[in-house]
């Protein structure tokens, strides 16, 4: 089987999977969007718009190709030359997952996983190829069980391939889930990977298959477990205020979404990160001592939450 | 009096204007916050959040100055060696006033208007100069008659300097505030100039000028006329769906909003074009024939609400 091939089965496997335990714990049903991309391949989006638990959930799936255009070559930032394509010929080819569930009570965090295998190819044959990925969670109040349980499970994926490997995805999770313009980070991390192929493309299949593996026993029970909590008005506020840096993470400083919506990826998919509601105020009061205090701190200075050696 | 000295003082004296006049229209008051930036200068921030009329509103005066760095290079997409700017040396003065009010009713459109100067200069002094501007209107609801008196003031402005030039910044305002990844307009337009030095600088101080002291006998008329009309709770919630794609503008293709995020502007001014609550929902259906569709039907495909000849 071709690496295509295996990563289009798992990643359409793991998202009928985890859409199901959502599904469970929700009680309501994804909707199903099945399209076709204009220069080959498609994807399947699943969502699930104000459900009981889920405020908004996305787990989509593509697997799409076609010609390298010059916006792609920028925002991906390669040297089509130096890589030995010819830039008339040159196409790619993107399999991958990615979910965002964003839950109603603010007591719950919200949850990004993304996994991916990338070719570039041109007449001669393909040219390069490289996988990312990775999970992080976002809190809105600051349980430290529950970021503890979630760095485990993403530190036990990393170790089933190398020892090391936590210990660099980790730090690369708080640089990247950053904005520079709040002097915040998104969450308190998990693991980020882009472009990577100096490991056997094997060994990052497996990555893949155990990070998605480990979203249900994390973030799904970290998830019901929030989500019996009780909350207050003032609280489902700052969660909606706390929303609003979410999207502005994603819209202005995300990879991904930039490079889906320059390539003419499906809009309505790539924004299923979007939350339902997010609110903006001018210079919000934090209360010092206060829980929303405790969030602050963690968002500006990341924490070990697990010991990165085995 | 230099140009930066009249354009310092027509700003900041529009701003008390604008916001005393938006003040008598909403009951409350908005907060205005001064402050200062790290490499020269300062601005002041009015901001009106939670107001009765207006939802979420700023007004905001800026006059900075500091070292051009390569991303405002990068951003302005300038080329300092053509214009004879030693790189070493290299600064930047912009002064400028930008507004955004975004009211409750989900009858009464958002405005948004800016309108700056900038000079770039090294040891050798000034190197060029610049004006940038312009205003638009964002309905929720289609009132063509608003859309014909904002038209018609924003034209009256240009008329006064010259008469082609409304027939060049309204296709300019079609043609920038316009999502590619959504394929469509922000909202009905406007008028909208970058970089213009190919009139005396008198003249477009004067296009600013004409373009300030519109604002209240256009927008102003506009939101107390439409803030007085009843709504429904599902219009409400269109509106705050359309409010989605305001901040997908701002976030991902807004210029000016890219150029204050990466120039370490001060970000709570800047995001001041945000509005208080924004919603999304996956591929909403819009019912043909109803008010909504309307909407959609003038959002992607332009018209043309006053004549461009005089």
């Amino acid at each position: 089987m071709t690496m295509r091939a295996a990563m289009a089965r798992l990643v359409y496997d793991a998202q009928a999977q985890i859409i199901s335990g959502l599904e469970a714990i929700d009680g309501g049903a994804f909707y199903k969007d099945p399209w076709t991309y204009a220069s080959g391949g498609g994807g399947l989006t699943g969502v699930l718009d104000d459900g009981a638990v889920i405020e908004r959930g996305g787990v989509n799936v593509s697997e799409v190709r076609g010609p390298l255009t010059d916006r792609m070559i920028q925002v991906l930032a390669i040297d089509p030359e130096r890589l030995g394509l010819d830039s008339h010929t040159a196409t790619f080819y993107a399999v991958g997952i990615s979910g965002v569930i964003h839950p109603r009570n603010p007591m719950a965090p919200t949850v990004h996983f993304n996994w991916r295998y990338f070719e570039l190819e041109s007449a001669s044959g393909v040219a390069t190829w490289w996988f990312g990925g990775g999970a992080d969670l976002t809190p809105y109040y600051l349980d430290e069980s529950d970021c503890v349980l979630f760095h485990q499970h993403q530190k036990a994926a990393c170790d089933a391939v190398d020892a090391g490997l936590y210990g660099v995805l980790k730090p690369a999770a708080d640089d990247y889930f950053y904005l520079p313009f709040r002097k915040e980070h998104r969450g308190v991390g998990g693991t980020f990977y882009m472009k990577r192929s100096d490991l056997p493309a094997d060994a990052w299949y497996t990555l893949a298959e155990g990070g998605l593996g480990s979203i249900l026993p994390s973030y799904g029970e970290i998830l019901k477990k929030q989500s019996m909590r009780a909350y207050t008005d003032a609280q489902r506020e700052w969660q909606l205020y706390r929303r609003g840096r979410y999207v502005e993470f994603n819209l202005v400083s995300d990879v991904g979404t930039q490079f889906g919506l320059a390539s003419g990826g499906r809009t309505e998919s790539i924004l299923i990160s979007m939350p339902r509601h997010a609110m903006w105020s001018y210079n919000r009061e934090i209360i010092p001592g206060s829980p929303e205090a405790e969030l602050m701190a963690v968002v500006t200075q990341p924490r070990t939450w697990v010991s990165a050696s085995a």
